[in-house]
């Protein structure tokens, strides 16, 4: 049996449950076994539908008054890929100069572990804190992400859990340990448009309507057009281009149909419907007959800067000696759903194997992780 | 044994020798049969390779001394297309209220043998002019035209032959006999453009090259920018995008390649290799990393109002009562292969259901034209 209180030992037996996503039902096994024996009132949720597969999920609560924080992560991992290209068994947890090896050694079972760690000495402690610490720990963060932690956090919600924040463990760090954390992240926003115009001769152009010229005028101004200059926490929103099909074989017709593709990435200037609304005003004045179909359901969020992130802040520069960049920059995180319940913030590991063969940690990044969280837990959960 | 003065009968003979092309032999052997007696020299010249098919050509010519007058024409004709669509069968050509019925009633059999009729007058006339006669009729004008007219007249020039004008016998106008003569066409030129940029993704722009915005770019100004206002004889010079194909599935992916094909109808203002440079010096200062492939090799071309146009006017408005407009609108046609020879004209009947089923033509027209040609012919090869 493993000592909850050991952050590598756990890291190292959860590497070993082999949770290809979405199968992480041995990983929420192991710490559900780890967490009931230190007080805390476990739940599995199964959730299904909505279009994905049914996924495995953990809700665990210790505790009953405020402060309430709450801690989301996943056990599950993206497939190893060519075993070849791996020096080391990636679900072995093998370590080898003072590095941690194996597929979610950094994504994020490395940060489970942590923090689960942190809250077993927390508990264990002569000097416990009051509050209520919960975890939201989804086995589909990898996948399609429908029946995990945004459904775990509404089902809490709904039973009538209210959290004063949430730390999200994903690895933020770009080289060291703290010198990131996120507090935000930039929406995502992808664009169909289908162009009509009127096929013809390419001989006679004034008896047709070229929709490839009307798509070049369209596309033009869209990328010519500044969505905004950025704003306090985020970059300046972008629209790209990914793909125009026209498919016309005929070298002497000219097209009557034409389509476009598009990705934007935003910021908290926008929502995904103001941007549905100013694309619309973009294209009707070039296009008289055209069809704009938008999709994703990653909008713009950043927690502003408070009680959540100073903690935070202050717990990463007692133990590492610098505070964190607050950053908003990189993809989408399951950090989207929680921000319309409460403040949350993003910290974790140095990720820059993340996804690769060799994934790896440093042993000393889990312990140091592992103290920041025990750190900022008692701190929160010491304050109102 | 069809008369050959009877344009008409000759017409309707050549519409039942269902030439649809390229196997126009049996109506060559028709055509020489009847002009073999009037004296005309035939040469049956089988032009073959350059990538296409062989086909059958006639060169007949009559006479020695100047001036000397070519007429080019074809008897291959597109195919019938569904039947169910005739409502008489297109290759027996019948006559009904006054209008002869066919696949090449209009495109152009009729112009053939309104030019024959005309000529057998002439030689049969008792004040024949001098001068010489010559027909290049091919057998591949509505499929690759490459071993056809372009061929004829270059086989002919090299064993000696001059001329000093020559009439295409292409149906010219559109609506009543007479209304219009073209004397040019515009060249065509068809481009490929493929450019390359950086793949990346969507959330990273700033790392990647993004090709369809480069593309947008370049295509936005080569269709914004004129290539001029237009000739004496021709309409303005115009570029047309046909087709842009990226084939980016990916909706977070920044594409790195992307491909547009685009067709340019160009007046006597420029010719390929002057649209070409035109193309890089438009292209290169806003794509680094690019590849033009330029096809077409119809070059714009006009014979300026002289005594070949004068005399076929003149002609016209004394059996029409009207003057034809001198125009160089449409498509290509094989005028495009004589003028590098000679000045050349094309006039014919009313072409409006040629490529149709029901393809048809009045026989009063066929006999207006065929006084035309013969009043025609009496004048050039008259002058001097």
């Amino acid at each position: 049996m493993t000592d909850p209180r050991d952050p590598v030992a756990l890291t190292q037996a959860l590497v070993r449950c082999a949770s290809v996503t979405p199968n992480a039902g041995e990983a929420l096994d192991l710490l559900q076994g780890l967490l009931e024996p230190l007080g805390f009132v476990c739940h599995r949720l199964r959730f299904e539908g909505d279009g994905s597969y049914p996924v495995d999920n953990l809700f665990a609560k210790r505790g009953q008054g405020a402060p309430h924080l709450a801690f989301a992560g996943h056990v599950d991992v993206v497939p190893p890929g060519e075993r070849d290209r791996w020096q080391l068994d990636p679900f072995a947890g093998e370590i080898r100069d003072g590095r941690l090896y194996g597929r979610g050694a950094a994504d994020m079972k490395s940060g489970v572990a942590a923090f689960v760690a942190a809250a077993a000495k927390l508990v264990l402690a002569s000097d416990a804190p009051g509050g209520s610490i919960s975890l939201l720990i989804t086995g589909d963060e990898e996948g399609d992400a429908v029946n995990g932690t945004a459904k775990l956090i509404a089902w809490a919600t709904e039973r009538g859990e209210r959290f004063d924040g949430c730390i999200v463990g994903e690895p933020t760090c770009p080289e060291r340990l703290g010198d990131v954390a996120k507090i935000g992240r930039r929406g995502s926003l992808t664009g169909q448009l289908v162009v009509r115009g009127r096929q013809g001769h390419t001989a006679y152009p004034q008896r047709a309507d070229n929709a490839a010229h009307r798509l070049i005028a369209v596309l033009d101004r869209l990328v010519r057009t500044p969505l905004d200059e950025g704003t306090s926490w985020f970059q300046p929103s972008n629209l790209q281009v990914t793909s125009i099909d026209i498919g016309n074989p005929a070298g002497n017709v000219i097209p009557g149909e034409a389509t476009a593709r598009f990705n934007i990435r935003f910021n908290d200037r926008h929502t995904r419907s103001s941007l549905e609304r100013w694309l619309h005003e973009q294209i009707a004045p070039l296009v008289p007959d055209y069809t704009l179909a938008v999709s994703g359901n990653a909008e713009a969020f950043v927690t502003e800067p408070g009680r959540l992130t100073e903690i935070l802040a202050a717990s990463v520069e007692a133990e590492t000696g610098t505070r964190p960049r607050l950053d908003t920059a990189g993809g989408t995180s399951d950090a989207r759903f929680i921000q319309r319940y409460c403040p949350v913030i993003e910290f974790g590991l140095v990720g820059t194997t993340m996804h690769q063969a060799n994934e790896h940690v440093a042993v000393a990044d889990i312990e140091g992780l592992t103290r920041i969280y025990e750190r900022f837990l008692r701190q929160f959960l010491a304050s109102a």
